[in-house]
């Protein structure tokens, strides 16, 4: 028997480009049965169960694809079609025959702060006002969106651009210092921290695609506990780091020892554009470095990995457009140091790659709410590069070690009964713990 | 505290080629601190004990390496310093360090049937006999062997080359049906498992480090099992297959779709030449094309996996020497179907991957006998192409599954206490276990 | 002053496949301004011209893409647009637009023998008769198509499956001797000659694309120069083959010496499928493998060039499609002795890159005869594989070279003033040539 | 009959890391038949002569191997022993038996300035002084060398590092505005200029080897011709530049459309450490990204070569030594548009495809000198990633074209009578020329 959530629900999509647009145009055609929703675990996943495998969705409550419900916001005034064409990760033949169904979604008005990045702008913005009234004014955009599309639940997600780097300051370190600051409009509060506040205080988990400090400063993990709600991120694990946490994991296990890994990556979409900016590269660069750190042990095994030469560059070349290239030299040796190499040339697809980590992370987060988990969902670091963990812990980067916690915790849920007694939270009571905030 | 057994074990190689003189040459060079025998699990390996790490040799009573006696056979009558000079593998630096020391090490005189091995051809074989005749000289090398270099117990491990396939016959079936085999001299026996049944019924472990068919039939698992002796074999899982088996779990743990996989080989030593021989090549193409089955559930995720071209090639190419090379191309679609590609260029050095798994099976084996197991190892997996298991069940294939099986085994082995009442085979009880095999 | 020649010329393919309807759907883009025919010389190329580069059309009176008129032979009944849907070369787009002009080509009922291409069977056959019956069909079809079409000229080019080795026999070695074979029906006289005769026969210059032996017996060239045709060929020189000898000349001029070349092709065409055959594979790959003869000098430069191992792999893999991939490796040294690799992965469209030579070699052929030239060109050695050349001659395989040869044949013609004196053949002039023919 | 100059030549060689030891190890180990100078084309080449191909050095009279002594400066005090092996270029077996040969040769003090090479610094440098004096002495040091050595002629050879970009100023574009910056010690004057202001003063042909600004100023083109000296540069090419000079050509050959070419390399030598200066790669990358300028026509060819996307990465990467990498990926698209791509993978070794490079350098230069050729060498272009051409041209990338050009000027010296008027400078001139030019 298939459990599956019967109520409609809202993914909301801060920057619906080609990530957002890719995402909603596969799930409208895996409903119709015109294209397969591969990559995704809730959709071809399996479970064990009484010593066999069985389909996820046959033991686990996830809402249906059906019941999903897609908005959100950009700084373009296209309509999710226009924006599926000008990003170019589809084909014509599969815009054409979702054409009308996406032309129906158009992006919500932006909050857009140049200052965070620096290489693109558009039309469709917000007006200027403090970061505290851009919150309250997104607060406002998920009420009416929940209501029009009569959604009793959703989640957020950030798929918008990387942002310059933030480094951690005091507004950053509480959420009372925080809501200060926003009433203030403090230069180190960013747009992703608005968006993901916002949704926080509208009772919807929130989920940060892209590698910009949001969910994991202090002040929203403080919301996050208090609201009871999920949060997940930071930074869609794809093309190359996907690669790197595959490959390396097996190097480890077999004792090689590693003296470089390089990795350049061309890429030629907006994505590219962006990071183009010092400022965002800096984001990008840190998350996608880091991903060695746990998985090769410096400190235990210093013969093998105290001396490794990581170096990751991003260059934007538009001939490529939505197809990301990635190429990889690893110098490794064996027996005597004697040395070896490994060269991986990835012509992936960004955002079909992406895309059904996005829809799992929706189902996934939705998923935890109802069963009563709040806080940083370590369980789901197999989707990012820079998993949030709880403090003071290390995070686990080896896609092995990520999936056995992912699959633990999906066996887990598919155990245990569900918790009946959950309730969401509705309007009202996100309008009342709202006075409760500013009250205070 | 560090609990190693302390007695002399000899190590035997049937082919002295060039991964069994590379890895005496590590182990000597790693003996006087003149090169790491990096790669090997046994040396570098950790486990987790009371929630720290700590290294494997602390709390596993391995053989420490100044107690391994390395001898064999080969059809060539180089010393170890010749063949390994003619191997090319390792550098004049380090072989002049080593000299003295690999130029004691003299092959016997070895079991040759160009029957098996069309390709080569060597003046240092025993003369034409009975193949029981020949694994009793065998025996009788093995017995002498142990009595000059005052082994109390050893392992035997065949590193010779690849030989043509062989179709499972009655002569496979019992222990009894193969030593009739033996004494008529079967066709369908081969060298390997000559040495294979002189090795068991010496009292040493065997294990198989090629392709051939040898401990993988059922007279052998029943010599095994008689002989209380672990077994474990067979083909060493090193360049382009262990990529295969690191890569192939990471696409099925994201549910890609993988539509095609080609890969292709260049090798220029001796190995290739052997492999020139279509004969040869059929054992060790169906060897590496294996290895995909059980990682892709082709059953339960037929929309993913149910349709893979998987093509492998092996190329003898005299330019490159041991340094064998890759280049693998894997074809694989995401969301919505759109494809992607992933191409692998793996310059590896055949030997000295091959090497550090010699070394960790010869340990392991001897370890497991002390503590009791015997049949085939399972937990091996992690070393071979086509890990050899018990009756009816299916080979794990992926690194990770294996290494956790590795590492659960060898946990087990650190927790329990060792069976301190375990007696090694002498020379007297196998003379009368001969006497009895030979006399029904 | 544009000078092109203002007639319509029939362009007559046997196999209409893949590089056929590329090259047809191409040329059809082209006049609508719908696409741009690169990678023809004849459209894009350059002439030097009193001190500056001119148009090459501008200056050489060759036929313009407006006056092309195509037909051909096919064992299937798809129409050109059918049989380009089933090729997968072209995007739906090209085709939805070209798709009445492309229905409107249907082919013409094919001389097809099982004994030449073993992988391949299909429906649209002549009946059975001795192979001279077959050729005057053959003549009947080009005489139809010329009057129907109102050609006054054209040019046949082979564009059908690699067929199997043929070695050199009587019947090839003079024209009564061949024609006495085609009587007889003799078994080493394949289509692809019977296609060749049947063109020079019908006043037709003719051109191989393919490996197969046609126009390279002595037979073919003496009826060639009895006819004062023009013949070109064989195999075009597309993917991994272009890049080798543009590579090859490079290393030669810096005098690095060449210890290996391994070359490997995946490809999932009907030219994949054929090659798959071992008989037409050896004709493919003795075609591959002569290129690197007469860069690399071994007679003269026995060091560095005495002793290179060169290999070609060709590998039939569905998941690919049309899209052929190429991998090199080439292992080279430079100063001392000291090796260096070079590797190439080169992702090509078989028919993409082939159709603008196919489109060249009708326009240049056709001029050719015009300006008088009969027999193998060699001038046009620039794109084929295996250049014909004048009896006794060495193939000059240098891309470079070749280049050099080519501008310089329509530099000439493009300085010489055009004989106005020639006509062209017309059909009564043809049959009386029959006549005579078979009237001997 | 076998023309070589018999007199001793100097090879000065400002710069003695790693392309300076390897090219004179090589030399010495050529001369003792112990290594063979692949590479060379002075050594290897051949000529058509009469119909036939001869060796260059039959007809061609340079000088002979065993006539060349070397010497140098350079920043540290190292022998060229122990540069080499610091270098890390040649195996211990090729330098053990040179070892007393290259312990003879040790640098002289070198003229250093950090604000040109700001990742170096090292002891062996001449004390504070003018750059004028700086000038001197090297005069004073060269005039020394070749008494000591009885060498009556030589050639100058920069091989030092790369410095930083230099702008062309009023003090570059006279001689005599020059000069005066000498005296003035001008900041836009920089080693390599005072080196080769130097050699010209002193009666030596000068080349430049690496990319810095020095022989194509207008003052120095203007000493040359006044000292009728050739002059040569500038920038070796050898790894990835030469590839795309060898790749590029056959592309447009094919007129096929090019979107991108994307190259990357990693480098870990001390070449490496000085490109990280920003103010370095900048000369460096100019260098490298002018090649394909005059390879594609971007002005007549504007549809097929308008818009390409040119990248070029270099990043310091210390595992990989001397063994230079690129990685290259080329966008190019075929018959209507269609896209393909190429990869090119080199490991090559820097300095092994520059010493050849050198050694004919030197040798030719001599012999453009005593043919009575001055100022830049056009026909040397073949050796150079920026050739540098006589006033008002355009530089030839084409390999081939380049080879031609080459080949060209060896026939056109080996079809002349050599002029034996010709006298080499002499010291006594060269003080004599000395104080007319500062006399002015």
């Amino acid at each position: 028997m298939s459990r599956t959530s019967s109520e409609k629900m809202a993914v909301l999509i801060p920057g619906m480009g080609a990530v957002g647009t890719t995402t909603i145009a596969g799930v409208m055609a895996a409903r119709r049965g015109l294209a397969e929703p591969i990559g995704s675990l809730a959709e071809f996943g399996r479970l064990q169960q009484d010593g066999e495998t069985v389909p996820l969705r046959q033991v686990v409550d996830m809402t249906s694809l059906g019941d999903l419900v897609f908005g959100g916001w950009d700084i373009f005034e296209d309509s999710a079609y226009e924006a599926a064409r000008s990003a170019g990760v589809l084909s014509d033949r599969h815009l054409d025959l979702l054409r009308d169904e996406l032309e129906a979604i158009e992006p919500m008005s932006a909050v857009f702060d140049k200052e965070f990045v620096r290489n693109l702008d558009g039309p469709n913005v917000k007006p200027t006002a403090s970061k505290m009234e851009w919150a309250e004014a997104l607060m406002d955009d998920i009420d009416g969106f929940m209501s029009r599309n009569e959604c009793d639940r959703g989640v957020g997600i950030w798929c918008g651009s990387t942002e310059v780097h933030v480094d951690i300051e005091d507004v950053h370190l509480s959420l009372e210092a925080f809501e200060e600051g926003l009433r203030d409009s403090h230069p180190a509060i960013s747009p992703t921290m608005i968006y993901a506040y916002a949704h926080l205080r509208s009772g919807l988990p929130f989920v940060n695609a892209a590698p910009n400090r949001a969910l994991d400063i202090p002040a929203m993990v403080e919301l996050a506990r208090r609201e009871r709600l999920p949060v997940a991120g930071k930074d869609l694990k794809t093309g190359q780091t996907l690669m790197k946490t595959i490959l390396a994991p097996g190097l480890a296990a077999r004792n090689l020892k590693v003296r470089g890994w390089y990795s350049t990556n061309i890429l030629g979409n907006r994505d590219g554009a962006v990071l183009n900016d010092p400022g965002s590269f800096r984001t990008k660069e840190e998350s996608k470095l880091s991903v060695l750190d746990s998985i090769f042990d410096t400190q235990d095994q210093p013969e093998l990995y105290g001396d490794i030469q990581h170096k990751v560059r991003i260059d934007y070349y538009p001939p490529r457009g939505d197809n990301k290239e990635g190429w990889d030299n690893i110098d490794f040796s064996g027996w005597m140091d004697y040395p070896m190499q490994i060269k991986i040339n990835f012509l992936c697809r960004d955002s079909i790659l992406a895309a059904p980590l996005v829809l799992d992370l929706a189902l996934f987060t939705d998923l935890a709410r109802r069963r009563g988990l709040s806080g940083p969902q370590e369980w789901l670091s197999f989707y990012f590069k820079s998993p949030q963990v709880r403090g003071g812990r290390v995070p686990v980067h080896s896609l092995f070690e990520q999936y056995a916690m992912l699959t633990g915790q999906l066996q887990e849920f598919a155990s245990a009964t569900a918790d009946q007694t959950y309730r969401y939270r509705r309007d009202d009571e996100r309008h009342q713990a709202a006075a409760e905030a500013t009250g205070e």
